[in-house]
């Protein structure tokens, strides 16, 4: 069965996947950017999201190319999609990424607050799901045909689907950097009661790669 | 100056020190023993606890190694010591490590119920200290003789000496396993707010190594 799968999903050395004050300066939070290092030097992550043909190959990139293979469609949660919070003002904010996003398949977006389809460039188009995770993942599988369901945070909505067990697969990377503040990864939630445990430890200069797998 | 280091001081991938349920048949607590892989294969934890020739060479022996250059004295949370909690019921238990510890000079133990101290074969001492984590301190510097001080744990007591920035240095390794309950050794503490930052970041097949250096 297709699976529902996180990847390049970097917390810091004290367990942090974002940092603290998000806010459109800082969709990663203050200090968040600096998690993701080990991707931004990586041949995939260079030519998805800046089109560029520089970048390294290695462990680092291996980990990032997974992150694409296989994907039919993804979940976000609404922080994930901009910084706008509570009922949508206007149909302005149209996600961080321009008009030619970089996701090229159907993308689930949790909100308490509807809103019409967003159709952009490329093959993306925004829902947004207002019926929870559960409805969600429904949809995502549906539109994903048979392809895997990429989630792609933030920690919030990453906690809820694990507390369900939801979650397939988990690529985590540990990046050597420490956040002091913001959202815990792994806060008030046990991976081994939960069923998942690392089936894969690859290390890199520039991050820790592991992988959780629900057993 | 002389400087309080903590050493070889083992993290899991959700970021506990320690798994829960310390007893006397569980020192590190129900799973704790799993964080502490990288450490029993080095040839310098098997010649120093166990007495033997075998173990391997390597980064991770590096940093085993590392923890026992210029050490003159140690400091360790009572839990570190033994199982017994409260008022110490006699003078039966003498640690953990035998007639001949590890420790080969003066180790301070933290507690709130006073006991004579314990002289041991081999160079170590156990005194008991009662008057908290800063007096600790200011005696096995003393004992130490110029030398550093290494501080063994457990949790808690890291913790108190992190959030009064008395830690110089500390090696931290993530070994890949998860806990998923237990003692979390950076639960509440803001590292860069204390002026600690990632100095060094070397990854072994079998844990990462950080040092985080106070600034």
């Amino acid at each position: 069965m297709a699976k529902l799968r996180v990847e390049s999903f970097t917390i810091s050395l004290d367990g942090f996947g974002a940092g603290p004050n998000q806010d459109i300066d800082n969709p990663l939070g203050v200090g968040g950017t600096s998690l993701h290092g080990w991707a931004l030097a990586t041949r995939t992550i260079q030519k998805n999201l800046f089109g560029s043909d520089s970048g390294e190959a290695g462990i680092d990139d291996d980990f990032a190319a997974r992150g694409f293979q296989n994907i039919g469609a993804w979940i976000l949660g609404r922080n994930m999609f901009g910084p706008v919070r509570g009922p949508w003002p206007d149909e302005t904010w149209r996600g961080w990424w321009g008009e030619n996003p970089v996701y090229h398949v159907p993308v689930f977006v949790l909100t308490n607050y509807p809103r019409a389809p967003l159709v952009m460039e490329g093959g993306t188009t925004f829902h947004f799901v207002t019926e929870g995770i559960s409805a969600a993942l429904a949809r995502a599988r549906e539109a994903a045909e048979g392809k895997d369901v990429r989630l792609g945070g933030g920690v919030n909505v990453m906690q809820q689907y694990l507390r369900q067990r939801l979650i397939d697969e988990m690529h985590i990377a540990i990046a050597p950097v420490l956040l002091g503040s913001g959202e815990r990864l792994f806060e008030g939630t046990n991976l081994p009661a939960l069923g998942y445990a690392c089936t894969t430890h690859e290390p890199s200069p520039l991050a820790t790669h592991l992988i959780l797998t629900r057993q």
